[in-house]
C-alpha cells in the first residue's frame, strides 16, 4: 500500500519532521459537528422477499441485504418496493433485524458482511477516491464516513468530496455505495505558535488529541447495528490492493494492520522508490516500557523521535528482505498500531475501544486504542509483508 | 426518583449486599448483538417543507424535524410524503442535513433537540414503561434503546417490552417515540460460583465490567448524528417527575444527575418511606485517593463495602435536611456518577467518553465514565434536591 507523497524528496528525517507539523495537512480540530450529509444507495433493481404477517402490519425479512422500512439504519441500503397501479403501502411496519445472521467472519463477501470505511479529511486527493472506487468488496456492502475541519481547507475538501460522490453515487451507477456520510467539525483548525513549532513533541500530543476526538465523533456517530467491519483509510492512502478489505477480513482477527509505504523519488537510484511511512505499529520494547514507567502520569512515547529513543520493533522494518516479495500472509502481534489502514471488527468498538486523546498507559491515538482493545480482550495483528 | 423495590424491606445493608450479588436482576452479559428490533414514527400528518432544486434530484431539508430520505438516520423520524394520483417519487435525493441547526442548550423543546434514552434491560416492570410513556418531552423528539441479555429471563423482558411497544408505537396513537431500537446481546448471564458470591468485591468488578461492555455496545451502535442528549435509564426506575428530561437539561451540563431514592415499607415508622438508593454519585475524598494510590494496578475502588471505607461525600446524603423540600435546582461537583438516571451531552461521548470495562484511574463503567470525562475536559454535577 502507499501513501500520495505530496512533499518533494526530501531526506527521510527531514521529510517525517516537515510532515509532522504541517497544520494544515494534518491538524484536525476537535468540537461539534457542524454539518452532515447524506447520501445513499436506493433503488428498486432487487427488492428482497418479504413475508407478509398479519395482515401486512408486520414484516419480516428474509434478507439482510436491504431494509425496506424507512428508518433503516445508515449502514443498510434501503430498498423502496415498487407499487403496482392502485396498490398501497402497508401501515408503518415493525421491522425485525435478526441480528445473529450478521457474522465478522474471514468470509466478508460470502456473508454479505457491511463495512464502514472511516476517514478523517483535510485534503481531498483524488488519488484517494480513485482507489476507493477500485476496490473490489461489493459496494453495496461498503458505507463510506468522513469528518472534515472547519475552515477554508475544509470546505474545499469537502467540494472536491461531494463532486466526485455525485458522479459515483449517481442513480445510474450499478457499483455505487451503500451510503455515505460527512460530518464538518465545529472548530477551526488551531493555528500552531512559534513556540509550539519550536517544541514538536508537545505539538504532536495536541495534533494526535485533536486527531482522537475527530476519529471518536465520526466512530460514535456512524456506526450502526448492522457494521461488521469498520474500515480506518487516512485520506492520502492513494493505492491499495484492490482487495484489501476482504484480504485483511480473511485473516479474521479484532484488529490487523497492513505495511504502509511511501512512494518517492530515490536520488541515489534515480528511480522511484518506496520508503517506509507508518511507524505507530510496533512491538514493545523493555527500553519503551522502562521509559513509560519513569514518565508522569501526563506525559506519552511517542515513535520516531531522537530525544525519545524506544527501541521498538517497528512493523515497518520487519519486511522480509529487500525484494518485497515475502510471504504477504505472515502475521505478527503488535502493541501498537497506526491508523493509515486498520481494519477493526465492530465489536472492538462496541465493547467500548476508542481513540483516547489523552495518555492511556502513556499512549494517544491509534497507538492508545491498541492498548485499550488489549485491556478489552482483542489482540492487534500486523501483516508485515502485506502492502 | 424512585426505584423500584423487588425485594422485602429488609435492614438496608443487607438489602443492597443481596441486591448486589442478585445474578438475575443485574448480570448483563457483554458479546455479541445478535437481535435487533426497530420501531418507528411515521405518519404523514406533517410534511417539512421541501425545497426542490436541480429538478428534484436534489431536496435540502429545511427542517430538522423529520427526514424525508429512506435511509435517515435512527434518530430522527421519517414521515413519508404523501403522493397525489399519478404522481412519481424523486430520484433518489441528496439530503444534506444542516448540523449547526443541532443545538444542545438549556431549552432542548424550544430548540427541538432529540434525546435518546438508553436502558440495558435485564427485567421488564411496567412501571418503568408507564412512567417512560409519562414523560413529558416531546415523544417525536425520543428515541428509545434497550440492550437485553440473552437466556430465559432475557427473552421474556424481550417478550414484554414489546408487548408494550406494540400497543404505545400503534399508528393510531399521536404519542409514540420516534424509534424504538432493540439488541440482544450473544451471551448468556454468567452464573456465579460459590466462590464469587463469597467474594462479593470480586463480582462486583465482574458484574460491571459486563454491565460496561453493554452500556458500550448499546451506545456505539445507536447514537445518531442528530441525537443532542442522551439519558441512561436504569430499567428498575418507575418514578420520575414527568419534566425529567427538560428539568436536567435546563442546567446545561455536560453531564448531570438526579438524586434517586428507594420507597420501602419502613417497619419502625409502620408507613412507607424512602431511603437512598444510588452511592455511585460522591465527590472525591483524601482517604479515597489515599487508597487509589497504594492500590494495584487491576484494583478498583467500589462504594458501600465496610472493608474498603472511602469516607467519599456521597450524593444520596447531601440532601437537604430530611423533609426533602430543598432547593430541587441546587448544583454540586461530582467525581463519580451512577447510571440509574444520567444524563449526557452527546458530544460528551462523542468526544470519546465510553464506561470503562478495565480499571480507570481505579474506577470501573459509571464511575470511570466521569473520571474519562474530566479527561476529557466535561465536568459531572449531581443534583442533590431533584428526586
Amino acid at each position: 500500500m502507499a501513501s500520495k507523497s505530496h512533499l518533494p524528496p526530501p531526506v527521510m528525517a527531514v521529510s517525517r519532521s516537515l510532515r509532522r507539523t504541517n497544520p494544515i495537512t494534518y491538524i484536525l480540530a476537535a468540537g461539534l459537528c457542524i454539518f452532515f450529509l447524506y447520501f445513499f444507495f436506493a433503488d428498486g433493481t432487487s427488492i428482497p422477499r418479504i413475508k407478509n404477517l398479519d395482515a401486512g402490519a408486520k414484516q419480516i425479512l428474509s434478507s439482510k441485504d436491504a431494509a425496506s422500512n424507512a428508518l433503516s439504519p445508515p449502514s443498510l441500503p434501503y430498498i423502496k418496493p415498487k407499487l403496482a397501479e392502485g396498490e398501497v403501502m402497508a401501515p408503518p411496519p415493525v421491522v425485525h433485524y435478526h441480528m445473529n445472521n450478521v457474522t465478522v467472519t474471514g468470509d466478508p463477501i460470502g456473508n454479505r458482511e457491511s463495512v464502514l470505511i472511516l476517514t478523517p479529511l483535510a485534503r481531498f486527493y483524488d488519488g484517494y477516491w480513485d482507489n476507493l472506487v477500485k476496490l473490489s468488496y461489493p459496494h453495496d456492502l461498503i458505507s463510506l464516513g468522513f469528518i472534515i475541519p472547519k475552515g477554508r481547507e475544509g470546505n474545499l475538501a469537502t467540494q472536491q468530496l461531494q463532486e466526485r460522490i455525485q458522479k459515483t453515487q449517481a442513480p445510474t451507477n450499478k457499483n455505487r455505495f451503500a451510503s455515505i456520510t460527512i460530518l464538518r467539525q465545529d472548530d477551526e483548525i488551531p493555528v500552531l505558535t512559534s513556540e509550539h513549532e519550536r517544541h514538536a513533541l508537545s505539538a504532536q500530543k495536541e495534533r494526535r488529541a485533536a486527531m482522537s476526538k475527530a476519529r471518536n465523533a465520526l466512530l460514535f456517530t456512524t456506526l450502526g447495528p448492522t457494521t461488521s467491519w469498520v474500515l480506518w483509510l487516512d485520506s492520502d492512502i492513494v493505492e491499495t490492493p484492490a482487495s484489501l478489505v476482504q484480504d485483511l477480513a480473511s485473516h479474521d482477527k479484532g484488529i490487523i494492520v497492513p505495511n504502509c509505504f511511501q512512494r518517492y523519488y530515490n536520488k541515489d537510484k534515480e528511480s522511484m522508490d518506496v520508503r517506509p511511512y507508518d511507524f505507530n505499529s510496533w512491538q514493545d520494547s523493555p527500553t519503551a516500557k522502562g521509559l513509560a514507567e519513569k514518565m508522569g502520569p501526563e506525559e506519552i512515547l511517542l515513535e520516531g523521535y531522537a530525544e525519545m529513543a524506544t527501541y521498538r520493533n517497528l512493523m515497518a522494518y520487519m519486511a522480509d528482505a529487500t525484494d518485497l516479495n515475502g510471504d504477504p500472509r505472515r502475521e505478527v502481534n503488535l502493541d501498537g498500531v497506526g491508523g493509515t489502514a486498520l481494519l477493526v471488527k465492530a465489536d472492538v468498538h462496541r465493547d467500548g475501544a476508542m481513540f483516547p486523546p489523552f495518555p492511556f498507559y502513556h499512549l494517544i491515538e491509534t497507538e492508545g486504542f491498541a492498548r485499550m482493545a488489549t485491556r478489552l480482550g482483542w489482540q492487534a495483528h500486523g501483516l508485515p509483508n502485506y502492502f
